[in-house]
């Protein structure tokens, strides 16, 4: 099978001007098939401030009301997707940008409301793989916004490291995938002040051992999360750290496999 | 050859809910290969405004400074663009959005400065068509708004109606291409308050006797210099009209030949 990296890229380095365009250069040297994600929470909250929409969370998950669903369509969708597209095409990685609506890629249903009622969140339900490895063939890099659609015309917003995790998962039929983590850290660090205390390998007992230990700080268990569900799903590997860690030129990152 | 309907669509069906519906469902039925090109202005310079950019305007073009060149993006590229993708999805028609970004698919150069400066303006220069056929191939329809880019990680603002003309000029190798203007009027008027007063036929020697007459409106001058543009380039016919001209409903609309 062949090799497909897909890369999810974090807020922070998607905030930060400088450090967006470092990103851009490690991952258009990347060889291709690839795929990249991104969000870009804070950005989103920002034009709503400005816009005078209230930004309503609740344990650090967005409520995203009506409003809310559209102003994320204009930073995820407009903003943000479009500048990293542009950026790519600068450095010759014939880019297209995606919501799941675009190709009917990502495929979710509103999330039913429980305990809470989270608005216009998506649910993953389905990836149009088909169509994605089609593309991928004709050497086109999709970059994949935090957006899914509910086949009816309705835009959803869903967690980029899910979608990252979905497509990993739905593509691995077809290839060998390596999900990417990248963000601000350089891994699962045992001190989250101290980056040179990477965690480098994590397979499953490990995992367990470090859960017992509560060594893993809140915003990571989620990710760690969503990171076993992707290898017991059928993803090859799983490697979180800082951009370097796309361009070999570090071995200061987090590999997790079964 | 294979037909191609290149569609554009104007920014008073877009601002209206109801009327987009309407648009979106002739135009999803529509047989395939067809593309659909969108702006959005008078909705940009709404965000802008709730944002506090000044819209500035200089006989009807607008002035794009930084600023207002994320607004656009932001609308044009995600509010109004996965709107349109969703409702396509949702009637079976495969959609992806593009700006020119995508795919490298319209290369722009940055309007140098004469007597004004138009800022972040684009002039078309390239129509990636080779990508753009393999992907109409694909049974994809191409969805693009009014923005272009220069290649260099620049987005650049440029006319819709135009971004129309260019892809169906640099289609016209490939295909038979018809040009669909569609606009909240019946076709070009000889009497602008009067909707049967639709000129159903114009020529090259017809235009330039409504020339010569004046009985052309000012906003439709540039519209018809760009069809005859595209005739001129290769596009085997263009029409203006209401959407309902897609369904052959009505009869009632402007068709240009050379």
């Amino acid at each position: 099978m062949k090799n497909l990296n897909i890369v999810k890229v974090g807020g922070n380095i998607i905030e930060s001007g400088e450090d967006l365009q470092a990103f851009l250069d490690a991952f258009a040297a990347l060889s291709a098939p690839k795929i990249l994600v991104h969000g870009g929470g804070k950005l989103a909250s920002q034009l709503a401030e400005r816009l005078g929409i209230p930004v309503k969370m609740t344990n650090g998950r967005r409520i995203t009301d009506a409003e809310t669903v559209e102003v994320i369509t204009m930073v995820y969708g407009g903003k943000v997707n479009k500048s990293i597209v542009a950026g790519l095409q600068a450095r010759n990685c014939n880019a297209i940008g995606f919501s799941g609506a675009d190709g009917n890629s990502i495929r979710s249903i509103k999330r039913p409301v429980k305990d809470v009622d989270f608005g216009f969140v998506g649910d993953v339900v389905g990836v149009n793989s088909e169509l994605i490895d089609k593309l991928l063939s004709l050497d086109i890099t999709p970059v994949f916004c935090a957006i899914t659609h509910d086949g009816k015309g309705q835009l959803l917003n869903t967690n980029a490291d899910t979608i990252a995790c979905e497509l990993a998962i739905g593509l691995s039929k077809e290839y060998e995938v390596t999900l990417n983590y990248c963000f601000e850290k350089a891994g699962v660090l045992l001190d989250i002040n101290d980056e040179t205390s990477v965690v480098k390998e994590i397979d499953t007992s490990k995992y367990s051992e470090l859960l017992k230990d509560q060594v893993i700080a809140d915003g990571m268990l989620p990710k760690l999360e969503n990171c076993f569900y992707a290898l017991k799903n059928g993803v090859s590997k799983v490697q979180l750290g800082k951009p370097q860690m796309l361009q070999n030129t570090t071995t200061n990152f987090t590999t997790l496999r079964l």
